[in-house]
Order: C-alpha cells, then structure tokens, then sequence
C-alpha cells in the first residue's frame, strides 16, 4: 500500500470550513487506499501574530521561548485537523514535532531537521491511522525549536524521506510552479516538471513556492514533490531530478526580487582588503549576500557591487559607516530603489548567448541594466525598481514561456 | 532564600500591556530576594475560543486532540510572559506542564495531576532563573493531557507543594475571596482567611474564585494560598486550615447558583427502588447531583427532590422520560426558574438555630424556601429564581458579614 505525505499550508487551514474541506480531500484519499501522513501549517497568520505579540514584549526575545510560542500555532491546526478527520469517520492522530520523533539542532527559531525517528507515525499509520503532524517543529534537547520560514515544507519533505514515502505533495494556495508571477505576467505558463537545481535557484530569486532547504532535503534524497493547488484540481509541478525532465526549455522560470538594496564600496587604491573585513563583518551579523559582482582584479582597482535583502539595509549601512570611520574603505553608496529580476534554466549553460539576448530584450525596451550576475543556470540582473515588472514582461516574451495560444491559461 | 509560586488568571493577562505589567510585578517581588515560578494560565478568552473551534468541526472531538489542542494556550502565554521578563533584564525561563515534569493521569482533557518531579525548576530557580510554567497541563505517557477548568489553580497549588514552596499566591480579576458576589451585596466583605472546607463548600455552590480541586490539593498539603487582585494591592484572602483562623463568624460567605434546575419525582406507592435505578442512570450519564432530598421513609411513601447544573437538565430529563416509559416512577417535574443560596461557615455545626434564622429571615421578606439542604458547615435553600439575588442579600444583612461602617469597602 502506498505511503503519501501531503502538506497544507496556512491559507487552505485558514477557516474551519477551510479545515474541514481539507479533511474532506485527505479523507477521499485515504478511502482510494493509500496510508497518509498530513503535515499541517499554523492557521492563516498565526504565525505572523505570535511574532507580532513577541515583539511587542521584546526587541530581542530569547529564541528558546520564541521557538515555544511560534509551535503553538502548528499544535492548534494539526490537532483541529485531526478531529475534522475523526468527525468524517477516519481514525486520526495528531502529533506535535517532538511526538512525530523530529529532532531539531541550531537556534531555537530557525533550527534544521537532525534526525526523525519515525517508528510512532509507522505505527499508527499501519493500524490505518491518518496521521497528522505539526509543522514547523521538533524537538531539540528536552525542548521545543521551529524550523524557520517554509519549516513546513522541510517538516513534509524530511517525514516523507525518513518514511520512505511514496510521494511528497505540498497544498497550498498557488496552483504549482509557474514560469512567473502571473501578478505580473497574464499568461504565466504552469510548469509540470521543474528540476531541484532550477527551483533552487528560482526560490533563492524570490520564488515563494517553496523555501529553499526542502528543495535541497528533496535533491538530497532523490524524492520528487508535487507542488500544487489545496483550493482547486491542478495537475500541479513535479519537482524533481533534471534527468526526469523531457520537454526541456531553455529557461524555466523567471522571478522578481522588489524588496532588495543595492550597495556599490569603494575601497583606497590597492587596498582590497577591506574586502575580506566587509565580508566578515556582513556574516558575523548574519546578513546574507544575495548577489555579488567585482572588478578581476580587486587588490588594485577595489570596488565591490552586492545586494542584500531591504530589511537587513539598514544593519549593512552600520557596518558601512564604520569601516568607513576606521578609514578602511574610501567610499559606499546604497540604494534600495532597485529591482532583481533572475531567469532560471539549465538552458543558461548550454547556450552562450542568452545574457546577450537578455541584453538586447531589455535595451530595445529601453531599460538600463544596473548590475548583472550569473551561474550556471540563473542570469540575475538589476533594474531600477520602476521597470521591474516590464523587464519581466520583456523577458518572459522573449523567451516565449507562456503558455501556448488555445491553451488554457493558469490562474495565479 | 523564599520560594514563591505564583499564578496568574488569563483576564491578568488579556492583553500585551498586562503581561508587561504582570512581568513588572513578578521582577519586583523577585528583586526583594525570592526564588519565583509562576504559573500563567491562557490569554483572555484563549481557552473558550479554541473549544469553538474544536465544537465547529467535531460534534465529540476525540479527548486526546482536545487536551493537546486546548494546551496551546497556556504555552503561548507562558512563553510571551517569559520574554516580557527576560526585557526587564532578569533571567526567565518558560516551561511546558511536561518540561515541567508534571504528570497527568485521567481523561485528556479532564487530567488530574499524578506526580510532579520539580528537578528542572528547582536547577533554575537556584541559577537565579524566573520560571514561567505553563498553567493547565501535564503529560500523559507521551502526550499531553489538560486538567479541567481552573486547572492553572490546580497547577500552581500542586507545584507549590511539590517544591515545598514558602507560600502559593493565586492573582487574578478579584480581590480575594468575598463574603459574598459584590454585583449582588454592594458591602460584600474580603475575608482576611477563610478554612479550606469553607472555600470547598463555597466553590461548589457557586463561588468562582478557585475550583474545589485546587483547595482539596492544598488542603492535603497544608499548603496555605493567598488569594488576591492581579490589578491592585489588595491584602487578599488566605486559604488555610480552620485552627488558624482568629476571627470567626458563624458564616463566612454566602453563595448564588442562578443556573439550576430542580426535579421532582414521585415513585409509585411502596416501591422505593426507583430511586437506585435514578441515581445510577444519572451517574452513569456523568450528571452531577448538587442537592438532594427525599422523605424519611422513602420506601412507602417514595418522593425525591434533586437539583442539577441547568446545562444538564435535558440529558436528566431524558432518563425520567425512560423511567416513566418503563413504568418505574409515577411521576416527576422539572423547574429551572429556581436559584440556590448558599451559607457556609464552620458555625453552622455549631448553632442549631441557624437554620431556623434562614427561614425566619426569608418569610420576613416573603420568600418561600422551596427546599433545602444542610451539611456540617453549609445550608442551601432553594428560591424562585426572581427572589435569589434578594434572598442573598437579607441573608448577607442578617448574619451581619458586611464590612463594619466606617472601614473600607472592597469592591469587587
């Protein structure tokens, strides 16, 4: 008998009856046969609430206590959940992280899965319990600790692997994977595979699919996620090896950063290693480079461009203003009136000519390229925040990923 | 060095401003050199409007999703409650009931307290750590069980005795314990102490400020419990043992229970086996009988008069309506336009014309008693429930428990 994971997101447990349509789905599933584990997230803005109330107690509050607030919110959905489930005449357990056998290690707010032990959800699931289990969450010591932003997906993808699960589907509010916001671009073209290495890459460009670590959790153990809609039927994006991908485009997705800042440093001549104390400095305070470009030779004409997320602006000025005042760098300017626009595809490598076509796609639309980055499968390019959504326009024409015409269109 | 538990209701803690002026206190107790655990209980109304979520999706919900469900609660609250004062600069920790090393037995969702191994709380409060418990919970095997209403009291109280605290301090809305509601008899009196078997008597007919499981735990303990205001300095209301009490009354306090219902049944003539059948049948359905009498003789002349909770009165109903089916009573009633009074005091037992003064008081003012009832230390009457705030307060007037003139009122 099959073994499913199926995650919901916040939006899809947002209202009972939201909560009840969502045990109507898993039941359905259940009765075609299968063993299921649920992976529930926090009810609509629970956790965004809690984080609210914290901060109104404290600027810093201790990430251990913080850690136990914000698994609150997954124990109240699973265990709602579990009893929807029961009053539709299925056996069902709800579990909190720790109960699950998660273990968690780093800060309490922002931990990593370390291990699961998954005998207790085998158990049950053989007895022809459905088992549902908080995100976000596990146990770490005698304690509890979150798993970060997206800690749902890593709990579902991580269960799934530990399980041995068939598959891994993640419900939320958006259809699948689409090559571009379809916000901004009408004909946004759902996508039915996408490789790791791809939605890696468009996740960490502003993608809110899906965080990151899942995706890296799913490479790891070669386990494919379906990626779809909780609110409606959608065939939903397969994520998965590159190797399982037939009808290959050059670019797969298209994602849009409007919420970065733009920092440009001039150091004194032939004095590049501020560079080496910048970058320092920016770690320690864990405030994470997004995209980074510098001249070749940096110990004798040093000037360093990168980005960093808006929020963490105003932490990166701080330690500006004072390597500036131990007159260790000449100059800085920041500007957060810029936008990232990233193309994604394992198309990048193979065709050499794509950074120029995105050049030229966006000189004949007369937008300035301010800043430009790229590897093996993502071209990432600055614009002034104004032409954002146009370039992604642009680019999304050019490199035709709409949906063909006569086609239906896939609603965002 | 002294240790002190304390607890706190959730109106204490309704909102973001009261757990900061809630850690305020508890810092300033903690500065004048004790050792503090304090046991917070939900925020506001948590606790309610988690149960309508669970009755939204669930006619039954499952016991063991309800206790981890409605457990949330008083995670949340504890956790915020030990940021507000860790921002005071003063170490806190917050623990869960199981981080607590309090163990549960019982229904999930109606747990009592089993055994409590303090180690953890006792390495912390010895580092000179607050620590903040959450109220109303404990485990159960590897799951988490809730105690039932007013189970934070029952938390604080059992901590306290567990870590053979100095003294045990219940804060919540009210002042202490009155003689008296203070919406009903504006002079109603804070009683400086009151004996445990008074509290008992007066928490099962009604009095709100502390649930009979608590007072039975402290009772067993010897564990003396200040009761006082979370809002103002207020001396508050120690419950202790009965020797210790300099001032007595003939009656300590006087209680109203407006949502009741009163049942008569008449058994055919000579067959007073009805009653056992009554009895067992309501037992069986959980109905708890607050009041009951019966003629002397009940097995020739079988006639049975019992009060329940008005929220049971149609379950009850139910069983006469079968006993009357199966020709087993002849006859019964049921009224719930009735109130109870209630006076309780250790000088019930020893003035036998105490009874005789309820009565004579209430025809005074034209009040029939409808039925009555007395114990040791209480007598309880049954009044049309028109008369019941009335009858309180002749009573309140004759037996003279009202704040001598010229002292201070304490409103309530």
């Amino acid at each position: 008998m099959t073994l499913i994971v199926q995650k919901y997101g916040g939006t899809s447990l947002g209202s009972m009856a939201r909560i009840q349509a969502v045990a109507g789905r898993v039941v359905k599933r259940y009765h075609k046969g299968s063993r299921i584990v649920v992976v529930a997230s926090a009810i609509g803005k629970t956790t965004d609430e809690l984080l609210g109330m914290a901060k109104a107690l404290s600027d810093s509050p201790r990430t251990r206590e913080m850690g136990m607030l914000l698994s609150a919110g997954e124990v109240i959905s699973s265990a709602l959940l579990a009893m929807a489930i029961q009053s539709l005449g299925v056996p069902a357990t709800a579990l909190t992280g720790a109960q699950s056998g998660i273990s968690a290690s780093g800060s309490y707010d922002n931990a990593r899965i370390k291990k699961i032990e998954p005998e207790r959800i085998h158990r049950l699931v053989n007895d022809g319990e459905i088992v549902v289990v908080a995100g976000y969450q596990g146990q770490r010591n005698e304690d509890i600790a979150v798993l970060g932003r997206g800690g749902s997906d890593a709990s579902a993808v991580a269960l799934a692997a530990a399980l041995s699960a068939d598959c891994c589907k993640i419900y939320s509010d958006v259809p699948g994977v689409l090559s571009c916001d379809p916000r901004i671009v009408q004909n946004a073209r759902l996508l039915p595979r996408i490789a790791y290495e791809e939605m890696l890459e468009l996740a960490a460009s502003g993608a809110q699919v899906m965080m990151g670590r899942s995706i890296e959790i799913a490479r790891k153990f070669a386990l494919e996620i379906l990626v779809s809609s909780a609110f409606e039927e959608s065939p939903g994006t397969v994520i998965g090896k590159k190797e399982t991908i037939v009808e290959k485009s050059i670019i797969t997705g298209i994602a849009l950063q409007k919420d970065i800042a733009r920092i440009d440093v001039h150091g004194h001549n032939g004095e590049g290693r501020f560079v080496k104390n910048l970058l320092a400095n920016i770690a320690e305070e864990e405030i994470s480079i997004q995209l980074l470009t510098s001249g070749k030779n940096i110990l004798h004409s040093p000037a360093l461009s990168f980005t960093v997320n808006a929020e963490e602006a105003e932490r990166t000025k701080v330690i500006l203003k004072q390597l500036l005042a131990d007159n260790l760098i000449a100059d800085f300017s920041l500007e957060t009136d810029v936008a990232q626009v990233s193309l994604v595809g394992f198309g990048i490598s193979e065709n050499y000519g794509i950074v120029y076509e995105v050049f030229d796609a966006l000189s004949s639309a007369n937008i300035d390229i301010l800043m430009t980055s790229t590897s093996e499968i993502k071209i990432s390019v600055i614009v002034a925040k104004r032409f954002g959504e146009a370039s992604v326009r642009e680019l999304h024409q050019k490199f035709a990923l709409a949906f063909p015409p006569g086609k239906r269109k896939i609603a965002g």
